[in-house]
């Protein structure tokens, strides 16, 4: 993806932060000096988070949390959000509290709240026409689909995948990969796509039973994130909560490596930690773990000598966080993975594939009603546009390496608190422990900071691909803050 | 829900269909006349079928899809659609062809292709928020969120059932509302709410193994399908191409009544052919197989005495289209079901409840990233007012009841081309089966009409909740000359 004009270009932005609500409010005194330094994406943004209750939920918050309590479940709300008047990196709620936000709706909002360009596309005819014609996509595509998809989706499609299917979140698009798979091994096993389906094969899918419904397995590792569907379940390996009392398929685990950080202090041991199976480049949800470009190499050189696709879950390290468009990017693969997911910041969903003949071999076997949306692939072009505009990618590598060299310093003076910074080089997909890390979290809100974890300690950074120097020096000064309060 | 104005308003539509082009093609003879009869919801609709090319896809269409073809699966398509040129009940093809629409989109197009009213919501500030500030809604909801709910979502929700988890398709809802069975069964089962999960339970749940994985079921009935992800095509027993190949849980199916057309000359029969399940209220992918309500109201009284709970799955047949909101309303049950999934014509998705005693013990066991998305929730709002403004279900019922006369004649002319007739008193949502069905489909097209099939051998219309009695004459003329040219 070329990169269209370098950064620093001014992101005009709908007025939706009255300036002076914001001076008359506590804020923080570092944001200030620093903006000089960094021509802000978003000039309405707020210089600093804005606190203007003593706690979060404050009284409105809470008024409207109990409302929807009401009909809908709200014991994982974290926070009310008045979205109309959230900007940039700064997510607003109803009581008047504006936060940095480097948890970005669990790392899926790309470039900003109220992102000015964003706003011209969801506008547009073509977007009009898309909400309120949405075709079932598998039958009756639009003609301009193709287009669509060129201009959009697949201008971004990982180095040897252009071809895609579509698909609506994270979830369903592994498990329609996953599907993927499953036909195109028994395919072989059959012996090619002319090869008939048997009589018995027929009739035993109709009963859930082999060989119709075979005993195949997707391998995936321990600790790993991919759903919470039925078949992506069963390859999620995060936490007992998200498993509990759902029947899952007895498929098979392997061990990502337990890498010590930083990596590079401890090449030999964690050349030791090195197995092999089909995983997200980075473990996200299960704790940010990490492993190095050469594991995943090798793990790409065993799956091809087994015959075994390798699908690669890019639907949270996708889209330019850790400072490359895909995180493989990193791997400096020489074969491509056969399918690499995405969603999230694409806003849209599917899997890249490397060839036609990775197709079924015979149609309506991977579809659906819509397959997709069309306005949400629409979004994405908006969102890939406004990358190259600003050249988010690269910015992001940049500003990754800024944010973490800061967050370095504080390991050094507080080791307790930052154990295992890992992301070196990962745009600003960082992450650390802390011994304390759910009051850390809550803690967080009380310094103008919205963040989230991953695995059991894991706090992890998620900022969007605008985040800026100017951001990283109020978030650093504020974790400072958080663990001092800790 | 009440109707707000009689049906008749004129709903004024985005002109994209210039009537000199209509004028000048080919058309059917019959419309002119019944249109005097009857005032156009869309007044921009032509007044029958245009068909500009010989076959369909015509050239235009073709070469559309041989660019598709080189990155996007296109076996399955039916027909290239310019959806800037549909109207009304009409659908484009990019060749200028127009065809009266009764399949719909999948049955998911409620009120008319470029429907102005949507189009209005589609273009209002709350949509562009909504569009561009995606929400993660378990974590982050919008403090409009519970007030969208309810003048939307919630003011449909079937008697009873006034909770609510959103989703995003109709698979991904059928699963959730599984989830949430299981987890209920093992919460009764473990001692209520309160109970604490065994270590046990906590460490087997992560290896996919019971007890934390439990071999429980979903019931479903045979033919019926709910979705094609990996729990839901489980439950799914249309046709082996839907299963084939894909690992599935060894869950077991019942018997859906078979019962015989039209239902009200064969009462003893059919009162033979009821046994116990969970299920969709009419199966509609699996063939259009009816049942008649006393079934159901023993159904839910065999699941209440068993302590199972009821799912219905009214992904296809609720909203508006059997002339009632929902399906299940022509049953009169006493008490309501359990869980009523819902999709398609909502344009969102997602299952209602009954009460917050069915809502997981804990959070974050019903979570994922999007749970559904607030853009899609304001267009079925949209739908709903635009279904009330101009009293569409009342409407369905009342044409329905006209076409199913009309085809019914058909029926006793030509026996042999329309073979169980089903559907009678239940709106538009017909269908009938021919012996020569994939051809009867694809000749359709030749005389104007698009239209869908089920099954093996149904055809079966669904049309849009705007399909007037002058469109029902458009389609029984069609229909007769498709049976006398095949």
């Amino acid at each position: 993806m070329a990169a269209l004009r370098a950064a620093g270009a001014a992101n005009a932005l709908r007025p939706s932060v009255a300036a002076g609500s914001v001076a008359s409010s506590r804020s923080f005194s570092s944001a200030g000096a620093v903006r000089k330094a960094a021509q802000p994406f978003h000039k309405d943004e707020p210089q600093a988070p804005v606190l203007k209750t003593k706690s979060i939920p404050g009284p409105e918050s809470t008024r409207y949390i109990d409302d929807l309590n009401k009909s809908f479940e709200t014991r994982s709300v974290n926070m009310m959000v008045d979205y109309t008047k959230s900007v940039g990196n700064y997510v607003a709620d109803p009581d008047g509290n504006l936060l940095l936000d480097v948890y970005a709706q669990i790392a899926s909002i790309p470039v900003g709240y109220n992102n000015a360009a964003l706003a011209e596309v969801a506008q547009s005819p073509e977007m009009v026409c898309a909400i309120i014609n949405r075709p079932a996509l598998g039958n009756f595509p639009s003609h301009t689909w193709a287009s669509l998809l060129k201009t959009g989706v697949l201008k971004v499609a990982p180095k040897g995948l252009d071809n895609v299917y579509t698909a609506m979140a994270g979830s369903d698009a592994n498990e329609i990969a996953y599907k993927a798979a499953f036909m195109y091994r028994r395919q072989l096993e059959r012996g090619g796509p002319d090869a008939e389906f048997t009589p018995e094969e027929l009739e035993s899918a109709m009963r859930n039973e082999a060989p119709g419904s075979p005993q195949l397995s997707i391998l995936s590792f321990k600790q790993g994130f991919h759903g919470r569907l039925f078949g992506s379940l069963s390859t999620t390996r995060s936490k007992p909560i998200h498993k509990l009392d759902i029947p899952a398929f007895d498929w098979p685990q392997a061990t990502f490596p337990q890498c010590k950080y930083p990596m590079d202090q401890h090449v030999e041991e964690n050349e030791k930690a090195e197995q092999a199976s089909l995983d997200e480049p980075i473990q996200s949800e299960g704790g940010d773990n990490h492993a190095p470009p050469s594991f995943f190499r090798k793990l790409r050189a065993l799956t091809k000598k087994h015959n075994v696709l390798l699908i690669v879950d890019e639907v949270q390290t996708g889209v330019g966080a850790t400072g490359k468009f895909w995180a493989h990017d990193h791997w400096n693969l020489q074969d491509p993975p056969d399918m690499v997911t995405f969603s999230k910041k694409a806003q849209t969903a599917g899997y890249y594939y490397r060839t036609k003949d990775m197709r079924p071999n015979k149609p309506y076997r991977q579809f659906n009603t819509w397959m997709g949306d069309p306005a949400k692939a629409l979004l994405f072009r908006g969102i890939i546009n406004e990358i190259e505009r600003l050249d988010l990618v690269n910015h992001t590598a940049k500003v990754g390496d800024y944010l973490y060299g800061k967050i370095e310093g504080l390991a050094k003076q507080y080791p307790d608190h930052f154990r295992n910074l890992r992301g070196k080089g990962q745009g600003t997909f960082i992450a650390f422990d802390n011994p304390k890390r759910d009051a850390f979290l809550a803690k967080a809100k009380t310094f103008g900071i919205n963040i989230g974890g991953s695995g059991t300690s894991a706090v992890r950074l998620r900022p969007m691909l605008i985040f800026q120097q100017h951001h990283a020096d109020i978030l650093v000064e504020a974790l400072e803050k958080i663990v001092k309060a800790l």
